[in-house]
């Protein structure tokens, strides 16, 4: 990557003057013509593609630009398996997907082997291990996640110093339309966790969940509420100060000193909020589920609603939790909404049924969703959507 | 991608009881025995690949796996050429570079042929048409683009409703520390664009203009100020809505009303700001460098501290530029700062030396830094650290 690569780029994109009729036909454009006098730069234009494009009747074409490869595949959480691209005379691949029903899926392209994020497509996936991007296909009237005109609430990125892990760690804290003027008002908090390999921007990118919300307290179905995304694995960084830290992913305890000792404390100190069980509420999908669990049945006094998507647990481990991480049935009991979601085709959706027969067996009431499709973020959205309006009521 | 190849990872992960110690021998971690007594699962462990490493003496490894790759290179800015990586029995291709100099770098790897983020590495670089890697290197002391323990402020992604363009377009807002609590203080506003396919993120993510006006103001050096940070291009929303919408990159005129019409009544209404010209500020890098322009010197009734850092304009047009778009000469006279940053190796050094050419033939008075480098965001940072402490004194 030469120092002047994006310095030529721009210099050349600095002349253009494109309609997207012309690119939709031929979205490879020529360089193009000098303008106002000024020099015609001595490089080729690189070619602007458009990718994905989705049409008026939800089929989207996907382009790639890859001259040398041999075999370029779409993957995307909307197809049952990888189709192939075909590569034009340009050296662009590319292919048209029949209709896709309207949400947003992670792809990304398969080029020789390789997954490959999709370099014209701004959304990205935040992950620690994979780079996909985001495909979203509007239906006729917008829906629950879509951006809408409505107020909107704020996304905050800040840091907060933890004196438990010794690290100035990131958060994103989302505050509902009105936070900022109306400051004699406080407001209830809902905690919402990521999960394994996530980030604590993934339910922000992917998760939607500031439309979500933004839509759902513009129809007043939800209450307007504060939601804070921790990123719930301090592993990274950890390791990066101490080589010889252990991972522990099961056990949920570093978790939850984080949140009551380090999170919920500058949340409250710093956030106009109702300090109150009734007032918290934690959610969480995959191994932010298990969190969840190990979070809110450990700390009923602290929360009084809890909703675990897709938990990360598993049927032999269960009675074990109950005994030495949740608190005593009787607590459990005086939870407000103990709410499980899972997808029928999750690796985990046995998990989430043994879960169930356990409260089922203990006396202790629960909702739950058992949704189609596997362990996805449609899946996630569909499950804040579902729990944003039982909150705080 | 199969519905369920994220619940496998995640379930798998979920095993997990690894120490780096061993994951530093060999990182490429073996299935890991059960614990709690819960099933093992019949699948194969995904290898858990660190990449980038960064060691003590300031040496890197990247690692990418690719079993069936027949090439695969590493690009860097801080590489004068693509250096090959090798494979090991394992499929994981790694290379060792020698030692880096400290700062924060895009790079990627190119595999057969094809660019590809680093899938093992959460920092991406946001932009509209590649997708980039970042690498921090740090060294012996922190530096002012260095996560320090003091006290930060805060980003906030939000949406503002643009009549001017007819659409919801989100912004970046950096709130220096004390914001909140302050409730009696009002702050100075630099607005702050990026570059050409780049995004509003792009100052944020790889220009960490927040670590950098965190530490300057903790240090007394620069005043607390709010940084706004528009999405500057509206084109991809534009073409979106109208497939004819004509784009015109040299014309400032769009951003100009943009910025004076709806982002600063917005913020103006928003937040606690100094609403004069002696305290608002613009700065901008390439694209954005000649917005900053069109809009700071189009307007010195609106900015006394006018900033382009390696702006988009060329010798031809600078005249026509200074006819059209910006305000008299004796106007530009009153600015209380007009600041050029250009790197040296930056294929628009002609442009931002011709800038200069005229100002000092019309007798405007302007300060520059020409360093080395070429078009980077290397580069971005120093002049932000740079002109920071020159702002609202």
């Amino acid at each position: 990557m030469k120092n002047n690569r994006y310095s030529f780029l721009m210099a050349l994109s600095a002349f253009m003057l494109i309609s997207t009729a012309a690119m939709a036909q031929a979205f490879v454009t020529a360089p193009p013509a000098p303008r106002n006098g000024e020099a015609r730069p001595a490089f080729r234009f690189p070619p602007r593609i458009i990718s994905p494009e989705v049409h008026a009747d939800q089929t989207v074409t996907f382009r790639f630009m890859a001259a040398d490869a041999t075999t370029v595949e779409l993957s995307g959480q909307f197809l049952k398996k990888n189709i192939p691209l075909t590569k034009g005379e340009d050296g662009v691949w590319s292919v048209t997907t029949g209709k896709v029903k309207p949400d947003i899926y992670p792809y990304n392209f398969v080029v020789d082997g390789i997954s490959v994020a999709d370099p014209n497509n701004v959304d990205i996936f935040p992950n620690e291990r994979f780079k996909g991007s985001l495909l979203d296909v509007k239906g006729k009237t917008p829906s629950v996640q879509d951006l809408q005109a409505v107020p909107h609430g704020k996304i905050t990125y800040s840091f907060y110093h933890s004196k438990n892990l010794g690290l100035e760690r990131p958060m994103l804290v989302y505050t509902p339309p009105g936070y900022t003027e109306d400051t004699g008002k406080s407001y209830p908090v809902l905690y919402l966790i990521h999960g394994m390999t996530d980030t604590h921007e993934t339910w922000y990118v992917v998760g939607r969940m500031n439309y979500i919300l933004d839509n759902l307290i513009a129809q007043g179905k939800a209450e307007p509420m504060i939601v804070v995304m921790p990123y719930a694995n301090p592993y990274p960084a950890l390791m990066k100060k101490n080589p010889q830290t252990q991972m522990d992913l099961m056990s949920t305890k570093l978790f939850t000193d984080e949140l009551t000792k380090e999170i919920i404390p500058y949340i409250e100190g710093k956030y106009r909020v109702k300090a109150s069980r009734e007032n918290r509420a934690i959610a969480g999908f995959s191994l932010g589920g298990r969190q969840t669990l190990g979070a809110g049945l450990g700390h009923p006094e602290l929360f009084a609603y809890v909703c675990p998507m897709a938990p990360a647990v598993f049927g032999q481990g269960l009675d074990e939790s109950f005994q030495n991480d949740y608190a005593p049935i009787d607590q459990l009991k005086t939870l407000k909404l103990l709410w499980i979601g899972c997808g029928k085709d999750d690796s985990l959706y046995a998990g989430a049924q043994a879960l169930e027969k356990k409260l089922k067996k203990e006396g202790v009431k629960y909702e739950k969703l058992y949704s189609s499709g596997g362990h996805t973020w449609m899946n996630c959205r569909l499950y804040l959507a579902t729990i944003a309006p039982k909150l705080f009521k």
